[in-house]
């Protein structure tokens, strides 16, 4: 049987400061049976992405640490970015690659989220398959008013306190949404325009909760270093909507409102499937398969 | 140090009797060693291309026992089909894949044409890396007139005589194309249109030959049971000239005729890389690199 293998994406409030980076990159390093995937940092975001393999026990050490390392770093009331968040260690998703269920990943989270309580005082939401409340399922729910907003509401309203500690928030590490996905793919398309309407107006049209494709979320921002405005998605099931269909419907959308696409790009690592796919659609392969690459045929090394 | 591992990818003129091409098939795969990657056969192209790998001597038996069941089973004499064809066992290319070189497979394709002449009484024509003279490193050059024109030609012109054996070509088998190159990409565009000037048009128009793009040849054809004409391709040095570029330019052509590209497809097996470089080109991608999927990136499996 295949060894069990998890994925841990987490996202860290802190896109400027690379010494502050790669001390919480660092810290997930440190950890035995880690395996260092990627990391990216966005200044306009003010976010860095690390993506981390593991098995089971591992992965949710190596989680524990960058979170712990960000939490000692990360000062909210100091930081500001394009990109919404409500902790210095903002999202923590585990994701099951092989040899593990989903609902495996959710269990894993819970025990995560009681070391990031009960170790950092940091309170904690579970979202998507770990998520204790159905409406907590959605991130955007959980985040809604970012830091800020929400350290104030939680004082008075109880329907957004944490699952777990508080209720107030850590006063500069915030809160953490720790939870178990699939595979998401976070792709962002950038406009041929500065004025973040267009980004914004092409994100409603395409994103599902406003009644466009299953299984995109979307928002319009502007990055600034570039001048340029951004559709900034995750696809939460690339198999029911590729990567490429998301692709072609923000191009058809920005051609309506008069503004051309002037790139793409990847956030995090992409399962090769995706381009196979695209590729496939693209050059209107007739006759593709999966699985049907000289690579795939070729007999087992000898090492 | 790697293993040396060949590819072989063999073109047979049979494409319509599948016991036919299974007997060759098998043939090549009753050689220990050889692993089979795939087999395709087309029935207006009367045309079937297996490939498979092997380290080099399993490879040069391999090749051996498939052209020996061709020469036993295709009569050229009864075949005909739209590929262009001088042999049962029409072209033979070895590959370097891994832990061996160009010229070492050059040599290795001399071997394997002495044993066809020699054991089978089929001459042989070297072509690519493996060609004995340099008007002959072009298949094209070689197949002119193909097996009714060659058979008459050889009687008379010394320029066309094979390279080993001969002067005479078989009588049923005719001659074999022996050689070496790089990884080549068979790839066919299909066509909205039964009329089979506008693939020969966009064919002139694209090909190397006749002052088009570099490393493409192509011919145009006519798929009669589907009523649809094709742009049939061969692409030598697809880091050079990626498959994209080429279908692009096919669906600039085609539209400035007025068609509409029908499909594509692939023939044989086709390395990874050209379907990360086709979707990071439609995509746009902005920080696409080769090696950057996921599955890149995993540790090695503990079995």
């Amino acid at each position: 049987m295949a060894e069990a293998l998890i994925e841990c994406v987490p996202n860290f409030s802190e896109g400027r400061d690379p010494a502050k980076v790669q001390a919480i990159v660092d810290a997930i390093a440190s950890t035995p049976d880690v395996h260092l995937l990627a990391q990216e940092s966005d200044a306009d975001h003010n976010r860095s992405v690390v993506t981390f393999v593991g098995p089971p026990s591992a992965a949710v050490e190596g989680a524990f640490r960058g979170v712990a390392k960000a939490v000692e770093l990360i000062d909210l009331t100091q930081q500001s970015g394009e990109h919404p968040r409500i902790g210095a260690a903002d999202v923590v998703p585990l994701v099951p690659l092989s040899g593990i269920t989903l609902a495996e990943c959710a269990a894993l989270a819970q025990q995560l989220g009681e070391r990031i309580w009960n170790n950092l005082r940091v309170p904690v939401y579970f979202y998507e398959a770990a998520a204790r409340r159905e409406d907590r399922r959605r991130l955007e729910n959980i985040r809604k008013g970012q830091f800020e907003g929400l350290r104030e509401e939680v004082r008075s309203n109880l329907d957004r306190r944490p699952d777990l500690g508080g209720p107030a928030l850590h006063p500069t590490a915030g809160a953490t949404v720790v939870g178990a996905r699939k595979i998401l793919i976070a792709y962002n398309i950038n406009l041929h325009t500065p004025d973040v309407d267009v980004a914004r107006t092409i994100a409603r049209r395409i994103r599902q909760s406003s009644g466009g494709m299953p299984h995109v979320k979307a928002v319009g921002l502007l990055l600034a270093s570039r001048n340029q405005a951004q559709v900034s998605m995750n696809l939460t099931d690339y198999e029911q909507t590729p990567v490429h269909a998301v692709y072609e419907a923000v191009c058809r959308e920005a051609a309506a409102l008069g503004v051309e696409v002037a790139g793409s790009e990847i956030i995090g690592l992409w399962p090769r499937a995706v381009f196979e796919a695209a590729a496939a659609h693209f050059l209107k392969m007739e006759n593709y398969r999966a699985g049907g690459l000289l690579e795939d045929r070729l007999p087992p090394r000898q090492l």
